[in-house]
């Protein structure tokens, strides 16, 4: 604290508010945000805030109401499109409604998570948003008995815990439909993880459909990725090596669908012209990849909205009314019919 | 709180400590997440605190010291990957430090960006790390007069702010003057949003580059983008339809880039054996397009290394030592050597 006085211990809201000639109902909007504030206003509030270098006091506020007004978020990469995504979508609602994301990540490691998890309770969240991530379903019904919790990724429904997933399978089985609906017979799957949930329903997906169209499987169109560009790249040289026909790839992600894409550019080998490709997740660059890329969109923005609707839903005690949201198939250019 | 007893107000510290069988120190440090603590003593503590019902009590912790072990950061947008990368670099030192990050948005305006600090500073963060953004200068020293404020985007020093910028402008020569040497004298440049103080170092390397080589601008050759795809798109339109002749663009970022590309594409104009692109930023994705983008290269997660090692500084009262971090010019294939 650079300014001596006055002791900021002793400045009010009640003060601030005289001195800017607001009410203090507008100061406490202003300091929670609960609500828009005129900018002429908020002007004052700022001016007075500074020169009486007032601290606004949320925390001792909190003490008593035992809520800080914040929802933290639990997500796995700060650099993924993925969760940036969805981690949008849920700020989207937060905004305006009195609460603030508080956003950790886990990176993809159940200790981590566990502990950022701790972090965010210590902090006193209202609650908390899971994407994804490796907790057991149990560990996230314990962690749901201390305070609300919604989950992105796994079906909960207990009164503590929320959560939903997307239908991976049935969209992996429409993305393969598409392809054979076009011609393509000979399709090679790029698999993600195996210990992945969502890459297990894309891979039965891909089975399945290929199974009810009595296309006998080739176990070397089949191959595993990391739902990283390198291992699309990889996996290509992999199914190109191995001698197989094939006319389409089904990507188990968009980032394996651009390294798969590139592998295929190295060897001068076209899309679709040559090779078809589809992808999953359509995140925000494969609009502007070349050929623009076919894939499931998953709609993460969406999916967020409805995290953060939830969560304020548990914290209020009002019933969860939620529409999950649908995967669909976004036709591009990356797919060639053939005869 | 759904178990009855015992009563939550009561249990301690130390009380989880002693069921737990651990110090109390180590139940600190795991609430605090100061340290790392061995994962049976986690699942040992973690177990007496869901029965015991205990709620940590930081905010209390906080009003005694006057600290919530939190570092406020201000992004303008959760999906961009560039913001991204760089809260990741901040988070990354934070991790082990027992300051936690709490994210919010400003979405690129003034005024949001203003609400949204003192929402922040409502939750008593420790400090601030302002990315980019629209406040002024003063509006940013102001609230350094309350607490450390680190900015990117900005060169601030004085006790209370510390700031830094890349320098775009010398990396922008660097890339004009890699294609000139490749050969290159017709260069078109798709510019930023005239505001962004970026937009306008990258555009004042690009002119003097070509006045420093003796070639003279040809106005056709300069449009404007808005650092998105769609702009980029629009502005290869315009530029083909100026009838100026060019071999190479310059896009102001890389999402610029990616829209010039797929204009390209669509007209059947290849790259780089028709035409040159260079971008800037160096995105994650700018690896796998293809073909693979050379790009002038934002070091963003050591941006964001170097930030939270600021913030942390600052608090700690200790002088700053950072190395800013240098933009430097990736090859990779979008370019090719004419005679």
């Amino acid at each position: 604290m650079k300014k001596a006085s006055p002791n900021p211990a002793m400045v009010t809201v009640h003060e601030v508010a005289r001195v800017a000639g607001v009410s203090a109902a507008t100061v406490s909007r202003f300091l929670n945000g609960t609500a828009k504030v005129s900018s002429d206003k908020r002007e004052a509030i700022e001016s007075v805030i500074e020169r009486l270098n007032y601290k606004p006091n949320v925390l001792a506020q909190n003490l008593k109401t035992g809520s800080s007004r914040t929802i933290g978020i639990l997500t796995q990469s700060l650099v993924s499109g993925y969760f940036s995504e969805a981690m949008a979508g849920v700020d989207d609602v937060l905004q305006g409604s009195g609460y603030a994301p508080l956003i950790v990540s886990g990176h993809w490691h159940a200790d981590e998570e566990a502990a950022r998890i701790e972090l965010l309770i210590a902090r006193r969240v209202d609650g908390i948003v899971i994407l994804s991530g490796k907790l057991k379903d149990e560990q996230i019904l314990a962690l749901a008995r201390r305070l609300p919790i919604v989950a992105f990724g796994r079906t909960l429904s207990s009164d503590e815990a929320y959560g939903f997933c997307l239908d991976n399978y049935r969209a992996a089985c429409e993305a393969v439909e598409y392809l054979i609906v076009q011609g393509h017979r000979h399709i090679a799957f790029i698999a993600g993880p195996p210990d992945h949930a969502d890459a297990q329903a894309r891979l039965a997906g891909y089975r399945d459909t290929l199974a009810k169209h009595k296309i006998a499987e080739d176990e070397r169109l089949i191959t595993e990725g990391d739902f990283l560009e390198s291992g699309g790249l990889l996996a290509v040289d992999r199914l190109l090596e191995s001698g197989a026909r094939f006319s389409a790839i089904f990507a188990g992600n968009d980032l394996t669908a651009y390294g798969a894409r590139l592998a295929l550019y190295r060897r001068g080998i076209r899309v679709p012209e040559d090779i078809s490709i589809v992808g999953f997740d359509d995140l925000h660059s494969s609009m502007c990849t070349t050929p623009p890329l076919t894939t499931v969109r998953q709609p993460l923005f969406d999916v967020g909205r409805c995290l953060g609707q939830a969560i304020l839903s548990m914290i209020g005690k009002q019933p969860i009314a939620i529409d999950v949201p649908k995967l669909t198939l976004v036709v591009r250019e990356s797919v060639r019919r053939i005869a």
